[in-house]
């Protein structure tokens, strides 16, 4: 099989244009035609293999996480997914994992008519890159830099799963023992399948004032929404741990999986106080739930506390590609 | 140096925005704000080394590279550059390679006006993704199906350097004695330093019909565009060979660079002969020679002769990245 029967193979579906699609795969560049008047959010993200995800995870969790992460971004500026080009290096064309790999990412695509508009394929070490575009109407995107001094913090469902499963996987001996022998699906589902927040980030616009999604850890992730405003943060960490999966686990630990925990493309935001109850109808109509954690501060930094109002001295580091 | 210092340190520069970037590098997403009525022409390439480069190639070309290639996708199209995200895997965060790196890409990027908007930046064996964003007038697109029976076929340029010194790299004995024991800087630069044909892709607009770039090599990739448009074609290889770089191989040879070569990345394009007069004003706006090398026909395939229309028996093959 060469490149571009590869290509025709698995990656050119018979399927409705997208409204806004001109010209999809197979030319030297897709062509998009804009809403009259709205605006293009576009974002990258690359995965590679050995630091993104396990050499034997499921290609179609893969598909689908490769897609999520990307669609995650869209989300967290409030935008509606249009489409998106996938690049990808291969060891190899291995038909039954391209096939897999294709179902679960179009599944994922489809769900949010978000369509494959082109890309590239070529020999390599594992790496999947994906660029999405997305539409939202001017002044409306959800920005990291927009947080005010008494905004309530939020965040959608729940952190720390995704560091949980992946800790069991790595074999931590904490992990082990509050899991037991076997992973359970839904608990590894959290780590290879997120779900990215792509109904409640437009439900928020409007009503939120920054937001951002959770990919490295909230301690680490938050800091950047900090900065970006140039704001501080109370943050009750038994608030922003009561993900049901991390139940069987000590306080600590329990704090620990949501302060530092990667991979969980859970939206952190801000509101207005008097925004409540409008943050809660957001939540509703996109079927998300959502859970106040802190408040923004005129200060800078974030303050770490239980939810008895006592400080907890931490010094939690997110995940950096690059740290020493 | 940790991510985001690398990506401050490298990548943020201090530049007045392009107009159409409403939000560049440092949020979830980049915002693009379109010239009303214009469509968007994406694309996207992933280079992969020891694939697409040398592990010892100077990071500045490789820079210039990376964009570049994706900047003569938009030239295929007649677009005009607006911006790019840049995705990087590298296997260690280098200050000097990602110093003369980021160099080689911006020089190119600001050349075209072309701003980084966006990317990703994790650990992994080195690739570089780019995907570049376009502005072109609706349906004035140069489509790779919109080839004529009855069109003329040019060339920007000239093709077949970059293969030849490929092939000197790899030690290919023909090569070699053509060239002699050193490379020269300007052979060299024909590999690694592609000049994408943007002013020329513009300057097409409204006078070819169809249009793509030389990535893969002619005897390929003219097929693309042959099956797209359901024609053929005959193609003078001594006129697609000209170029001087070519000129110490023996004819057959020099056929070969021509048919077969990749990383040209020149335009192959097809007009009318009634436009003539305005492909050649084209040209001399865009101050990049163009040759015709044939004649689009209604039949399908290639037919390939030479000067004297002497039938050349040739099976070419482009490059194909899973070829048996």
């Amino acid at each position: 099989m060469g490149e571009f029967e590869l290509i025709r193979r698995h990656f050119v579906r018979d399927e409705p244009p997208h409204p806004r699609v001109v010209l999809g795969i197979g030319d030297d560049a897709a062509l998009l035609q804009a809403t009259p008047g709205q605006q293009w959010a576009i974002s990258s993200d690359m995965l590679v293999v050995g630091r993104h995800f396990f050499p034997d995870v499921s290609p179609e969790a893969l598909g689908h996480k490769a897609l999520a992460v990307n669609l995650s971004d869209l989300a967290a500026m409030g935008a509606r997914p249009v489409g998106f080009t996938l690049a990808l290096a291969l060891p190899e064309a291995n038909e039954a994992w391209l096939s897999a790999f294709a179902q679960g990412m179009f599944a994922l695509a489809d769900a949010h008519r978000c369509q494959l508009i082109g890309g590239d394929t070529t020999r390599g070490p594992l790496n999947l890159c994906i660029t999405v575009m997305g539409e939202v109407a001017p002044g409306q995107a959800l920005r990291r830099d927009a947080a005010q001094a008494g905004d309530d913090l939020y965040i959608s469902c729940g952190l720390g799963a995704a560091h949980l499963a992946l800790a069991w996987l790595q074999g931590e001996a904490w992990a082990q023992q509050a899991i037991g022998p076997q992973l359970p699906d839904a608990l590894r589902a959290r780590l290879e399948r997120p779900t990215p927040r792509v109904a409640l980030g437009q439900t928020l616009v409007g009503v939120a004032n920054a937001a951002m999604d959770l990919s490295d850890g909230l301690a680490g992730d938050v800091q950047h929404l900090l900065t970006a405003s140039g704001c501080g943060a109370v943050i009750d960490l038994d608030a922003a741990s009561q993900d049901p999966a991390l139940h069987a686990l000590p306080t600590e630990l329990r704090h620990r999986c949501a302060a530092v925990g990667g991979d969980d493309y859970e939206l952190l935001f801000t509101a207005a106080p008097a925004q409540r109850a409008a943050v809660q109808a957001a939540a509703e109509r996109a079927q998300t739930p959502v859970t106040r954690i802190g408040q923004i501060t005129a200060g800078s930094g974030v303050q770490w506390q239980n939810a008895a109002g006592h400080q907890l001295s931490a010094n939690w580091q997110s995940f950096d590609h690059f740290a020493q």
